[in-house]
């Protein structure tokens, strides 16, 4: 059972009509590529030419909207350095609301730039990133802004689940979904409209190596506090915050959940540029390296990879393709 | 004037219309990147994401759609080792049609298999690229089957015209669009849909130092034979073919001709994979390097330009991202 703050088809129906006359449909695409790995028919879901680069923006949007369309729109103010920060800054901007974005000091430049350079406030003085997350939240109460999380927010929840509905009328007889797994936000949204419209339709999440807070906590049944390693996938590592709703969500309405190695991470990023030619962050290559490694998707299926995201600095991008 | 076999708006329309079920628009992204450098508000539509990672399938599948519909479907032949003999192979494969496609001997392997891969039955004898155009043409008029060229072909510039509707959509201010130009045939498109539909909307076409059929031959008042040289963008070098309909339609559609040299062609595709995550291939980074070079886009305007393509290899690719 999911409790009442859980999100549901209809959230992501409602999201959708939000979002429609601001964010086109991503396309759909076929890879011969990781087809002939797989030797299965595999799509891929390119959210890595999303607005922002990535998936985040269809969250963050759906969050701005309902607030912006209340009498008094609060500010928003959320914690990271990363997609779903630059994310909230645009949408923000769009609906014509104050965004306070809190990031770590040591946050890259190229990343806070782009933040302030949709008229969010930066507020970079945190040292880590838990201590931002703490600033942002404490600042909420203070403010009466509204905290919108990158993950455990019912209406980013939605937001993202949005790519399934996109899925599921592009490619009706899809049978596998993959798709990468951090805070379990993207996980959620397409599990609980996947599992509300398609039952029989798979969803596989993947964690990195680095970090598997889901594959953990699922086991010991709890959310529960482990050790992480740095990642290619950067934007996959880090804890859950207590009580997020997207453990139970996950637990309930997602099938699987695989691991990637960084082995696999580079392979993907790798043969995404060179077969398909898209460039994919590490986080934005996860689901992809799954399937390299043979554990997401049954030889014969149909499935559809979501690449999430595409913001990776050029240099790392540049060493990763001169690698034989 | 434009003679009785030109391309009219209600053609690209009717494209549009049979491209409907197939195509999903593309993406047109804001650059900041550009946007900066131009000082100008310029988006990208994202050609490089579609359907065989170019705008070609555009023009391929409007010509194979409407021999699909007739009685006695004919087979359907080209000559192209690049991404139009792909698009052929592939619209030809969905509508099932059976395709013959000539490339010179020496097209690269890569090539070579992609069109082998949709089913088109190749034939890559001929010693280079005029003999197996010449060669094409033969088999044509012996096995009553139809030649569609890359560009000069009504249904071709059609498919390409219908860019220009998903821009005007989906950006109804916009002021100046820039596109490519090898043969013409996206030019012409673009330019009969816009100067119809939206004749204030000035069209840029941009064609590479290392090859300007175009700007010699409407400087001279008729297509004349030029010298070509290598060119990062090997998708645009070439002359035209004789009694070419681009030629008229670029002279009456295109409201100013400019050129790309190769130093902006590498700095056009480095810049758009660091600054917006996106690969192009040279001919379609075309457009964007004549932004860089300043002669496409003034101060202060609305802009779209075109990337039309992504398939470069990943050597080359790897080679130009690691340039200081």
């Amino acid at each position: 059972m999911i409790d009442g703050r859980a999100v549901t088809l209809q959230d992501i129906y409602a999201a959708r009509g939000r979002l429609r006359e601001h964010l086109l449909p991503t396309p759909l695409r076929e890879s011969a590529w990781l087809s002939g790995v797989a030797d299965a028919r595999t799509l891929l879901k390119l959210e890595s030419v999303q607005l922002t680069n990535s998936f985040k923006i269809r969250g963050a949007m759906n969050a701005a909207v309902r607030l912006a369309q209340t009498a008094r729109p609060p500010a928003i103010v959320t914690a990271s350095a990363g997609n779903h920060g630059r994310a909230i800054a645009l949408a923000a901007e769009r609906f014509g609301l104050t965004a306070v974005v809190f990031t770590p000091a040591n946050a890259p430049a190229i990343k806070k730039a782009a933040i302030r350079r949709h008229g969010a406030v930066l507020r970079d003085e945190p040292s880590d990133y838990d201590t931002a997350e703490r600033l942002a939240r404490e600042f909420a109460s203070r403010e009466d802004a509204i905290f919108i999380s990158a993950y455990n927010h019912p209406d980013v929840i939605a937001g993202a689940g949005t790519i399934a509905l996109e899925i599921l009328e592009a490619m009706p007889d899809v049978e596998t979904i993959v798709v990468p797994v951090g805070g379990g936000g993207l996980a959620s949204g397409v599990g609980v409209a996947i599992k509300s419209a398609a039952p029989h339709v798979t969803v596989v999440g993947v964690e990195v190596t680095a970090s598997r807070p889901f594959a953990v906590g699922l086991a010991r049944g709890a959310i529960t506090r482990i050790d992480v390693s740095p990642s290619l996938a950067d934007g996959l590592v880090g804890n859950l915050e207590p009580g997020s709703m997207t453990f139970d969500i996950v637990r309930q309405r997602v099938d699987a959940l695989v691991s990637a190695g960084e082995e696999d991470l580079r392979r993907a990023i790798r043969g995404l540029a060179a077969e398909d030619h898209v460039i994919a962050e590490g986080a934005g290559a996860a689901a992809t390296a799954a399937v390299l490694s043979g554990h997401a998707v049954r030889p014969g299926q149909r499935a559809v990879v979501v690449v999430s995201g595409s913001n990776i600095d050029l240099g790392l991008l540049s060493e990763i393709l001169s690698e034989r």
